[in-house]
């Protein structure tokens, strides 16, 4: 495997996220095929300067690095499957969101056809791709990563986190979890503020900044929680359920369901039920029964 | 009402956030008088400057603010129920955490007194009092905002939200809630990563950044929510039930409770079951049946 800032690649799947990984690769100067199972997602595209694919295989067949980004695991052995012989030395990056037990999976079947497969998570949205705060957590194919680094790092910068290809995964649903119940609990604010008259978009703006104000205080919280030692008190659970109990019924006077916060604070709940009321709030994370914490 | 800085402060209630509201009046260099029911809170304050009371009458009369930052909304009454009479003109300023009802039960309260009442909610921790990024929200008496803005302003931005002394609390809550739920979703994902032997405070760093970077898009779902017309399709319910599905399944292989991750899911399962699953996932906001838009 050679690498130039000629290495042909080739972009399966051409949602809104791999249309913006496309666009990024032809900017940048890269020979790009594209490929979408559905026809008329590649115009823009193509008059751009890339080059569509009218077939799976013919767009495998064009790049040494292949890039799949499609609907769910199941939609990459859909479009993979059938093709009939993969070309050597040919490299499968999969940036389709899948989940670690599936990247596994195809980093096996990957492996059984001779396939090099590098399993990706892309934390940007599409119109982040290229741009800077956009990062790609990468596991798999160490060779693979080495190889076409340069021409990953076009997308955002690159992080590796070894061999196993699940690792990058658990990493990324993991910060995906994170922000999917951030943004339910943005929901869950701007249904309250509702009933003063306040607008959602008055409340984002609000919550963006209250937010980021306190995301710094998170390392202090992980670090208590890698202790499991929470005798030292930033603050009680008790204070911390005194503040949920009043939220719980400020939103009830406010007409919005308790399908969010209801669970955070039985998370605090279950805690002081226990008998740890007086230790720190951090003590709800286990509250969700995590493993026993292993070395690395 | 005559405001200096001589303007006199009295802070009652003396647990993390009343030493630190304490300490930033003493520190702006007005006469501070402080009060806590349980003894020795004070020693630290008083070696600073600030004159400890023996009574919450003392207290009372020592200034013309009295800033209370209590335990709850039942502190406030225990505290204040106890004062024979309340000095003329002197205001209340009361920064408990109340909730809305709360707060608006004791405007009537004090009006009752004739007490010039203000009440407030801290969008800050402690350490941040006084400093950048920390904000106060205040609803009441706007004749109390307009005499000790200026006193108030020392610690932190101070905005008014209008005469009804619970709309402060209203927006305080929603924010603290959109804060309590983040928490819950970084507990999520840090129980997650553990299963691969990433420490609680490794993944804390990964997700102040990755939320920070994804925070800029709240106030596009929040126009969104404003309308109420989510067929502008930033990212189709379907697709967020795809990667909700297969993180709930992660965090399943991972060990990690579905108590916060799986209400989030529920949120849109709820709006796909409605027939709603090629609209914008905004739409989840929906699922908690938040009351008809009013105007302001």
């Amino acid at each position: 495997m050679t690498v130039s800032t000629q290495t042909t690649v080739t972009v399966l799947g051409l949602g809104a996220m791999g249309r913006s990984l496309a666009a990024a690769f032809v900017a940048a100067g890269h020979p790009t095929t594209v490929w979408n199972r559905s026809p008329g997602k590649d115009a823009d595209l193509v008059a751009r300067g890339a080059t569509s694919a009218a077939t799976v295989e013919e767009a495998v067949r064009a790049s040494t690095l292949v890039v799949a980004c499609l609907f769910d695991h199941g939609s990459v052995h859909e479009v993979l499957d059938s093709v009939g012989e993969w070309p050597a030395d040919h490299a499968l990056v999969n940036l389709t969101s899948t989940e670690p037990a599936g990247a596994r999976e195809l980093a096996e079947w990957a492996a059984g056809l001779g396939i090099p497969y590098l399993d990706g998570g892309i934390m940007a949205t599409p119109a982040m791709i290229g741009r800077p705060g956009s990062a790609l957590l990468y596991s798999g194919s160490s060779a693979v990563f080495q190889t076409y680094r340069e021409t990953l790092e076009i997308l955002g910068t690159a992080e590796y986190f070894g061999s196993d290809a699940g690792r990058a995964s658990v990493v990324d649903f993991a910060l995906l979890s994170g922000m999917y119940v951030m943004f339910a609990g943005y929901y869950h604010g701007a249904a309250m503020v509702r009933d003063i008259g306040m607008s959602a978009e008055e409340f984002s703006n609000r919550a963006a900044s209250w937010l980021a104000a306190v995301l710094p205080s998170l390392p202090a919280a992980g670090a208590q929680i890698d202790t499991g030692d929470y005798s030292e008190v930033l603050q009680p659970l008790t204070f911390t359920k005194a503040a949920l109990d009043a939220i719980v019924s400020a939103s009830r006077d406010a007409g919005v369901d308790l399908d969010i916060i209801g669970p955070v604070r039985d998370l605090v709940d279950r805690q002081i039920a226990a008998g740890h009321g007086a230790q720190s709030s951090e003590r709800a994370f286990e509250s969700l029964n995590p493993r026993p914490r292993t070395a690395a």
